[in-house]
């Protein structure tokens, strides 16, 4: 069996963002199959008593995560970072829709969102803004915002949350394989993919 | 002028343990000059609230972090982690004495102490670990007890949890360049190593 992994991320979050645009090519790489899964960072968060993000909870963490995603959208060769108002946007139109949309549809938009968001600004929580995105990628955008509303995906997407949280997810983004092993972070796209790969080689020893 | 950078380390913080071990043969690869700094955490984690370490407050985050040092260990040829009882241990008496220790000195007896605590789940409060590892660096125990006690040194040590606040520190381990800018965690050293360099190299263009 081919190794694989499931990338879980908020579609408010910023180092969900970069793990987004740098997944694809690195499990291509990697030969590790990439399930990409939306899910909402705020039940979690407020389980916690967190009315908001840490980073708005902590100025001092924000300021240094914005100066982070400053330096490594010039790394990483992106557009320039943009705060979008406000911030964390309300993500769950953008987290259903993904979760209606065909998997292999759902890197594309899930990145287009991502750049109108956290390169344009845009509010992500905009009917029109999913319409303009849904467009661009040849989706149908009034099917996809039909399903987007259907009772099957506020569940599909209610139980994608309850997962994460029962398999121990705190944050996004977050990887998880196929025996439960849970990395944490942009920084651990790496070793999460890495750890995939030795458990499908596991699998495959007598 | 050399590139230079200064590391802020406090001694309970798993992750500052991590990039003790790393950041010596790191930083002359890259020719930086590092300056080591211990600070407390606790009164910065304590103006925001937090009576404990984040991974105490957080469960979830806590068994992450513990799973995540683990298999940092593996990767990095270290003995495996052992959490100490109590964590976090209490960092003021190691903290004193690494600030009162010469610079040459810190990053052995730092890294000692660290061992000590997370591969021997030994005190780093205790007096008599402290004395321990003194003796083994080949440093006079007794004398280097007694600065720790000074005033100066209190001081010291103060004034460095006060520097590291105003320069926007919030969390261990942090480094800083010349120019003021920050970088969080140990994931984050080799592009504060690069920062380092790039302003070093700036400065030197006419």
């Amino acid at each position: 069996m081919k190794p694989s992994l499931t990338f879980w991320y908020e579609f408010a979050s910023t180092y969900s963002w970069l793990a987004a645009e740098r997944i694809e090519a690195l499990a291509a790489a990697a030969a590790v199959k990439v399930a990409w899964r939306p899910f909402l960072l705020g039940p979690i968060f407020a389980a916690r008593g967190w009315a908001s993000s840490p980073f708005n909870l902590y100025p001092a963490k924000g300021r240094n995560m914005w100066r982070d995603m400053e330096r490594h959208c010039a790394l990483m060769g992106l557009p320039p970072v943009k705060c979008p108002d406000p911030f964390p946007q309300n993500s769950l139109l953008a987290a259903r829709i993904a979760t209606a949309l065909p998997a292999e549809t759902r890197p594309r938009f899930s990145c287009a969102v991502y750049r109108a968001q956290f390169t344009r600004g845009k509010s992500i929580a905009d009917r029109g803004v999913m319409t303009e995105i849904l467009g661009d990628i040849n989706g149908a955008a009034h099917d996809a915002l039909a399903a987007a509303e259907s009772s099957e995906t506020k569940t599909a997407l209610r139980q994608a949350t309850e997962q994460a949280q029962s398999l121990g997810i705190y944050g996004a983004p977050s990887f998880t394989t196929g025996s439960g092993e849970l990395f944490w972070g942009n920084d651990r796209l790496e070793q999460a993919l890495a750890w995939a790969q030795k458990e499908a080689a596991e699998r495959q020893e007598p």
